[in-house]
């Protein structure tokens, strides 16, 4: 009999779901369509129906906590609040309460940054650290912060908006409402929308010159670096500074053992960490240079957002033990 | 018999020591030169006999922890590491062990905006919280940070360096050696810089067009304010918007419940706290507004830091005996 926890990622479009023992290791997983333009149940039923499969396919397991990471998920109130991506459920989801009646055990939700974070320190690259941050690089920027080895939350749940910390007075429109917000220049769409301006700027003379805004992405700005396009790096060189510049003020701040990148763009390796690294560094405060490692997420796989959820189930269930 | 603990301020000119109860009265206090440019040991010798009068005064008291703030002081390490105002003292001396091998209680260090920070949270305006900024407005800018109701420290010690987070690209030179650092546009020296700036802009035109730089101190900027003077007013305006737009984005990180402002230049009132307030909630991300207070600590007064340093020396007793 093997002791799992149940790790579910709720996405826009698909749902992950697995089952994770102690060590990380996933002993069946799976992903359903999320089905956001459906009523909530739905979804529900669906989860519950496919985790009856998964247990065949898990061998003897006893499962003992559920954790959840999902767009505006609440901690405290076991809520999925107003999540933009999630309309049919409309405005919340009480999915914490609606999870355990039927599992009978303890549920916990977060959203993927935060899952992301616990998922690094359970199983990954901040595995032993105290005090660190993990930042999420897809279509916006996210970010976990742990802080003496429990997740930052906040005053009502949703602490850890570094995507939308100010870093260009008047910058580019962000999805917010406001302007000049961090990721609206770090994150797929950001560094498409960089590189949108090297083009205009340059008059074309890139790879990917033949590429409608509609179409680029931040994957064919990496193919393109990789052929040498110089622009191509170029784009990945400003984002690097902008983001390094930011993770400064960050070290100033939280003081954190390590920074650790995730997701898509962090996968772009030297081209997006060198920069980085470099302006982090070169704009940190004197007492803090070289003492925060930055590094990127060795968790990347098909399985990387089931482990983060399911390191918060490990984390509420090794609470109750305690 | 009263059970007490021991709050020590350490400041570059004086130092401040005093016997508070566990409900921040101050039983006796008083403070003695602190000596920056003499060996560390008579400051020692200082603070001991300088106690044993104060006990005399105190009544009967049980001394149970003694708590220090003092600059560049380590927590973890119990020593003020490389202090620019203590000079005399050396690298750092270990300041904790040396008071711990004296009293023979627990004694623990903090820097001085910590030490506020825990004084707001046990005998101030942020009694019960648990999530909650301290701003000091001094010759710099300093903050303590709550977390989950535990000061944030980071990995070595030293977190919570708000006033050198990047605020102007390119901006004003700061004492660490970059530039456009927050505390060089929102401290008593920021605003004095600022006056100089409008000043110079507007060719004069205002009551502190007599002071020469050496001389001008914020207390004369708020006292010209109370005149009339336009100008004084507009450099409390543009300090109170660099703030306030810097606090947006803190509040993005760790979506606190209160942010207090602490020190001189907190004392200006709404002068300060009007277009701070205002800045913060027009720059807030909008899950974020209207949920975060901002206040004015109600500890100003003359023992204000021993209460900050005594509150830390209360947390280490309350963690052993819990």
């Amino acid at each position: 009999m093997t002791t799992v926890t149940l790790g579910i990622d709720v996405g826009g479009t698909n749902t992950k779901i697995g089952f994770v023992d102690r060590h990380g290791r996933c002993l069946a997983s799976t992903h359903i369509p999320t089905g956001a333009d459906k009523p909530f149940d739905n979804f529900l039923k669906d989860v519950f129906s496919t985790v009856e499969e998964l247990k065949k396919e898990a061998g003897e397991i006893e499962m003992v906590a559920v954790g959840i990471g999902a767009p505006n998920a609440n901690y405290y109130t076991g809520k999925i609040e107003k999540a933009v991506n999630l309309k049919g459920w409309g405005e919340e989801v009480a999915i914490a309460d609606l999870m355990q009646e039927h599992f009978k055990v303890p549920v916990a939700i977060t959203n993927d940054a935060n899952a992301a974070a616990l998922g690094e320190m359970k199983f990954g690259v901040a595995q032993g650290m105290k005090n660190f941050l993990v930042v999420t690089l897809g279509t916006g920027l996210g970010s976990g912060i742990i802080v003496n080895g429990d997740l930052l939350y906040g005053h009502d749940g949703f602490a850890g908006e570094l995507g939308h910390i100010n870093v260009v007075e008047d910058g580019r429109i962000c999805g917010c409402g406001r302007r000049g917000c961090l990721e609206t220049y770090v994150s797929a769409t950001g560094i498409k929308r960089t590189m949108f301006e090297l083009l205009a700027d340059n008059n074309g003379s890139s790879l990917l010159s033949n590429k409608t805004f509609e179409d680029l992405e931040a994957k064919d700005i990496f193919d393109a670096a990789e052929q040498g396009d110089e622009l191509a790096k170029e784009a990945f060189a400003v984002t690097g500074e902008i983001l390094g510049k930011a993770l400064a003020d960050t070290i100033a701040i939280f003081s954190p053992e390590a920074i650790v990148l995730f997701g898509g763009l962090a996968s772009a390796g030297d081209y997006i960490t060198s920069p980085t690294r470099e302006a982090m560094e070169a704009n940190c405060l004197s007492i803090f240079k070289g003492k925060t490692r930055l590094v990127v997420s060795n968790l990347e796989g098909d399985n990387t957002a089931i482990l983060g959820s399911s390191a918060l189930a490990w984390q509420e269930y090794e609470k109750q033990q305690a």
